[in-house]
């Protein structure tokens, strides 16, 4: 979580993570994860500065911009949770009076997240978005921007201090790999190293032309399905109508931001958006029937799907990154709720730390997934058949699959085998059902004394 | 967690929970929570000895037996997990071909759940019963016993062993508070303190008439809704009819043991069981609209509470014991899902830990409590309106409520006056809907660092 420091009991004072993270903090396990180029969109420019949201904050970036040379088609998936953030209200008003077009810019803030703010939160969001306008020369017709903040909850906006600074934010906009890589750490709260991810593709209709995609995020704690403290931007110069970007991006999220779980919460302001400024030139994509669209999905959710997994590796206290498949089901919905309940389980996630082949929990979460409310019926979960229920692990070196359950009867686990496998950073557990042929995949990580330790100190 | 302790990464080996509790490794603190005497029902007698569940076991009491000098009627809640164990399936089944009525006693062991042991695992616990029905002298029409298992799933239990031991349980079996002790402390696991409780009541319609309950309990990890691991009995000598043992038992198990959190994960063997042999005499309850049932009812709900909340108070790594009250909710399903997902939320459990007063944290659970799967439509959940949401910390000393969000809006919290709050052991967390006159009750504690040491340990 971002947060100010709160001095607690002394065993919580073993703190090791900052507010808004700077290269030279970055752990070196998580070095390779930070890539030192990138092949950035056509027309499009980023930034990352200190502005000061959070007082103390004298040395972190906390105030980004990316901003389009013309006018964007774009499309946003907001949180679901009933407390919404000022930001996620007038994002989703932006986008809906300029129907999924006319966006030039992007600003957000890390350090405080605007919030339980109230009317006078709602204003601040505007002025943010009136100030990026202002500067980048587009104000007509209502707001070209999307405002986005993380942080903390319930504080206003240091509103002034923001839009003096958008200006800055503004002179300092370019198109380099170190523009983007600024722009992606303005953006980290608790996040230990900075998100960022850079790829070209090609469309059927227009083979010839190379299309450019760049895209951050930022997440750390928080995470789970309807997204969380999280945040999200990517930005083509693919050209893409309006009309389609919604379905594209929302398809995209729900396998990947929406298939990602730290700890099960979700909050007030997560926001992943799409822009796309055809700055590349080719064929429009127009239907979601097309050969473009197809490609174009499966392109936007490979990217996404790689995105949010760095959002895993970078859980709070993580020492471990875990895929939790469920096949063989008899609904993409149950396959997708027992994956979500075995990632959520705190017995499965402290297992997993202990390095602790402990199928009996993974058992437990599946047996439990889909069962009624306390005081509702018993349901009868059709959908999962003990003596159809295969448990494995899948070693991420390309060693042999190591089976717990077979059919509903426990395996005798070869313990050191076990073990072998669970020292691995990856790890996947396979979950097959037997009772149908859908599947879901979900990424998950470990819980670990310093996920107590870091949220035990922090103040949301 | 029940289990054998395997040896892990040396930050894990901070290890302070043994299998089975010893009345001499009670810690300080918990001992205020075990009776020191007790009034116990007429007719049934109790034992706990140690048979050696575990092979590594040559201290802990790990076979409980109640039984009662006549039959009994009887009803028991189980988990709604899909991957039951035997002594569920087998128990539910006695049960059921009984009609509620004819059970004489009751054999539980700690040490291995017999769960996922397939068909041998049904067998072992049919052994079990049959091994108590020939003891006690009743094995006509089929079984008279109910069987509970707790502890590693997965493994055989070693049967002979329980069953050479069932005659010695039933030597020793006594009326005694120190005979109920010994019964309670065989059925613990990582407990770190048996739990058991008695007390008297009358019913309206024999006034002259004095009763007796006595229940013991079982927990630690695992517990949510549904039960978990977790065992729990209760045994009284007021005359109830078996038509009406199901209702009365159901009615307060939901607001008791389907109350409670520890972890949110929920198991294999949960079972509640409630017997009534009628030997103190007195009018037989026999309808649920008779003031009887409705006295009774109350008297078995209250006491249900109370030994739920022994389980949180021993929750694995507890510092804290924390009631969430969610209020003037449009619905009692609502309240009761608000109050659940404030209850898991990993974010609250572990701010809670660092004395933190965190609203926000409850506010996002609240506010995504009742949103619709990731991949559905955005429910409208007009349970929640932010501008009606109240949320307080209740002292338990009997100070001033503090107030932390009012109709939305949050207040400026007096950080030294919630440090007080926070650094008492118990504590209410006040939610007020602001939507309707329903209300639900959740017992929670936090999560501590010795929770993941606990179950980063064990092997279920």
């Amino acid at each position: 979580m971002p947060g100010s420091l709160n001095v607690f009991p002394s065993q919580l004072t073993r703190f090791v993570r900052c507010y808004s993270v700077a290269a030279e903090s970055i752990p070196a396990a998580k070095k390779k994860y930070v890539p030192s180029e990138g092949t950035y969109p056509l027309g499009f420019k980023a930034s990352g500065i200190l502005v000061g949201v959070k007082p103390g904050n004298t040395t972190k970036p906390d105030l980004a911009l990316i901003s389009s040379d013309r006018p964007c088609a774009a499309a946003a998936v907001f949180t679901k949770n009933k407390f919404q953030a000022a930001p996620v209200t007038f994002s989703r008003d932006v986008l809906k009076k300029k129907g999924n077009q006319g966006i030039r810019s992007v600003l957000i803030n890390s350090g405080c997240a605007n919030a339980v703010t109230g009317k006078g939160g709602l204003e601040d969001a505007s002025l943010m978005a009136r100030a990026a306008d202002e500067t980048v020369g587009n104000s007509e017709d209502g707001s070209s921007t999307i405002v986005m903040s993380t942080g903390v909850i319930g504080q206003r906006l240091p509103i002034d201090k923001i839009i003096k600074n958008v200006p800055a934010a503004h002179d300092v906009l370019g198109s380099s790999h170190k523009d983007w890589l600024a722009c992606a750490t303005a953006i980290c709260t608790t996040d230990t190293f900075p998100k960022l991810m850079s790829k070209t593709f090609t469309l059927p209709s227009s083979p010839g032309v190379e299309y450019r995609i760049a895209g951050m995020t930022k997440g750390a704690g928080m995470i789970h399905p309807n997204m969380a403290t999280l945040l999200g931007v990517a930005a083509t110069d693919a050209p893409i109508s309006p009309t389609v970007m919604p379905t594209v991006l929302k398809q995209a999220v729900d396998r990947s931001f929406n298939s990602i779980t730290i700890d099960g919460d979700t909050s007030t302001n997560d926001t992943v958006a799409l822009l796309a400024n055809g700055a590349a030139g080719g064929k429009e994509i127009r239907s979601e029937d097309s050969p473009d669209f197809a490609a174009f999905q499966e392109v936007l959710t490979d990217f996404a799907v790689d995105l949010a997994k760095l959002i895993v590796r970078d859980g709070e206290g993580a020492t471990k990154f875990v895929t939790i498949r469920v096949t063989e089901a008899a609904s993409e919905d149950a396959a997708r709720k027992i994956a979500s309940t075995i990632a959520r389980s705190p017995l499965v996630k402290t297992a997993l730390y202990g390095r602790d082949a402990n199928w009996g929990r993974i058992l437990c979460a599946t047996g439990y997934s889909l069962i009624s409310e306390p005081g509702h019926a018993v349901a009868e979960v059709p959908e999962i058949i003990p003596e159809n229920t295969n448990v494995s692990f899948i070693p991420t070196d390309g060693t042999a699959e190591l089976k717990l359950l077979v059919n509903g009867e426990p395996e005798l686990v070869d313990e050191s085998r076990a073990s072998e496998i669970l020292e691995l950073e990856d790890l996947e557990i396979l979950v097959r059902l037997g009772t149908g042929g859908k599947e879901a995949t979900y990424w998950t990580c470990d819980y670990s004394h310093e996920y107590i330790t870091i949220n035990g100190d922090y103040r949301t």
